[in-house]
């Protein structure tokens, strides 16, 4: 009989959107636990959530709450990461971080399972998971990437509002009530529950993802290229980014351009999207069958349709890539990081 | 005292939901009107409309409904117009259509004011408004075209379904309302009537408007593309296109790349957008100021904003679309060439 490592776990910010979907996870895929500990700011701790039929009670995160922990995932803001995750190391936990504190610091891998798997042995303790738009985004362009080469990507998101956490899913519902039975309503969170001026989200579509940067584009859409470069090991890889929020609630979806290296064949661009790990080709128009938010919802994988030669450049490619940004993009990525630690580590 | 010429005016589709918004407007401008004549189709024949507080009754719209109209305005789908613009013309009128049935039609001149004026005078009695999503993004771009030429377009946009018809509307939000109260939806209208395959609009994004083309592009891209090229009368002009419905009822936004010819000044770039003639800038990230079509809804002009310089392009700037698609991307288009008309024969 094969003996099991059971590993020490540690959820930091356990009652938000993404920790919700962690937990789900960990019990779905029956992740090796020996002991489960769920962390959060002071505000939600107490709170009973349930695991394996077991009640849990959430304890307030602080930098003593690692001793004996040997995985930490961490989804309860950058602040949260920056102050506790170097604590967790220093107890000799590996941290994956699903926020931006991490993920552009060099001593950092920032990982993509199906992208740069092989980095995850370079780490020092944190391992941080991308912003979700990255995610799926270069889930789906990797092995596109490895055959033909990519000098440029040009993109504009469909972005739900759950990628801004669960204020904004309540602060969608609200409003869109609000609208149908014909009522005003007062935006409070979106776009930026920290600037001073909110925009009406339901019924709308808002080009600003978090704040704006020097340069004019946003922290969101500058993520996406910084990320991008560093999870394909690239950085001449041109990049442009457009981030938008849309009255979607679970499900990002993408609106990508392409410039390959080399000429290539649209059938193989198609066959290797078909074939590649953690990716579905969803592309009939015969059947008007191509990737929505209201399919993926729920699903693991990265969705990819429109799959077309664009009409302006003999090396461009169209492609519509949508994810559950909560799944995909966040929860199911970071668990997908503990399993291949846990199989490492075993 | 000046004596001003008055024209027996026909709306064809007066019931629908662009030719409401063209009775609308021809009483808002005060437009020179001797006789109004409403049509329709059988189903909506004797509906009453109030015009200026009189009251006229719908009839169907017949190959002598046009006898004494000086000018038809068309809006009741492509096939009406493709029965009905000829005899109206015989009859001596001038039609002004909102549909696809003759916009690439050589010997059609199709207008956007703002861009090709002169080209009104060249008709042979029918003079074709062109596409929603087109219209707006042409009357942008003129100015930019004009200054530093543009030789490549790349579009994905985020469309209201109002663009769909007042079936699609409706189907928004009924859609809406069985979501919010916790019930399925049942897809119906979505995303083209007339194909079997329906999917839900409401809290999703749809990347498919009108039907799928051999080459993988709907109809909706290629419209965008055709009808781009022939309003700025450039066929060397390249553009690519993603067209997506997404759930908003009034107002289309676009995130739209474009490569110039020269090199380009960004400050230059956005004087000339803040003088365009129809065209409001609206750009000011340090407020978060940009358009939403939440504001353009119920406006007449186009509005510009998040104008940036792309990042993989020394030549390539970004910005961000929006106008009221039954405004400006159909009824005041139609209005303002019916005025420039009326100013001709006067």
């Amino acid at each position: 009989m094969m003996s099991q490592k059971l590993f020490n776990v540690a959820v930091v910010g356990a009652t938000g959107a993404v920790g919700e979907q962690i937990l789900k996870l960990l019990e779905a895929r029956n992740f090796p636990i020996a002991t489960l500990k769920l962390l959060s700011s002071a505000r939600s701790a107490g709170t009973k959530i349930l695991f394996k039929g077991e009640e849990y009670t959430v304890e307030e995160a602080a930098p003593t709450s690692f001793e004996g922990i040997d995985i930490a995932l961490f989804s309860a803001g950058g602040d949260v990461s920056k102050a506790l995750a170097p604590h967790a190391v220093a107890s000799g936990a590996v941290c994956i971080d699903n926020t931006n504190a991490f993920r552009m610091d060099p001593e950092t891998p920032l990982v993509v399972p199906e992208v740069n798997i092989d980095k995850i042995s370079e780490h020092k303790g944190i391992i941080a998971n991308p912003n979700c738009s990255t995610i799926q985004m270069v889930a789906a362009l990797k092995p596109l990437y490895d055959r033909f080469g990519i000098s440029r990507i040009l993109v504009s998101t469909y972005q739900a509002v759950s990628g801004a956490g669960a204020r904004a899913v309540d602060e969608l519902m609200r409003q869109t009530k609000e609208i149908v039975n014909g009522n005003e309503v007062k935006p409070d969170i979106l776009p930026v529950s920290s600037l001073p001026v909110k925009h009406q989200i339901a019924f709308n579509a808002i080009p600003q993802i978090d704040k704006f940067q020097d340069n004019g584009y946003t922290l969101e859409e500058m993520k996406m290229i910084r990320e991008t470069k560093k999870i394909m090991g690239d950085e001449s890889l041109e990049i442009s980014t457009t981030c938008v929020r849309i009255p979607v609630l679970y499900g990002h979806s993408e609106s990508v351009y392409v410039e390959f290296k080399e000429d290539y064949d649209l059938q193989e661009v198609k066959e290797l999207l078909a074939s590649a790990p953690g990716v579905v080709l969803q592309d009939d128009p015969a059947e008007q069958l191509y990737p929505l938010a209201s399919d993926a919802a729920g699903q693991l994988e990265v969705f990819v349709g429109r799959v077309r030669r664009d009409l302006t450049h003999p090396r461009g490619l169209n492609l519509w890539i949508v994810s559950d940004n909560l799944l995909k993009g966040a929860a199911w990525n970071a668990v997908q990081i503990a399993e291949y630690i846990a199989i490492e580590n075993k």
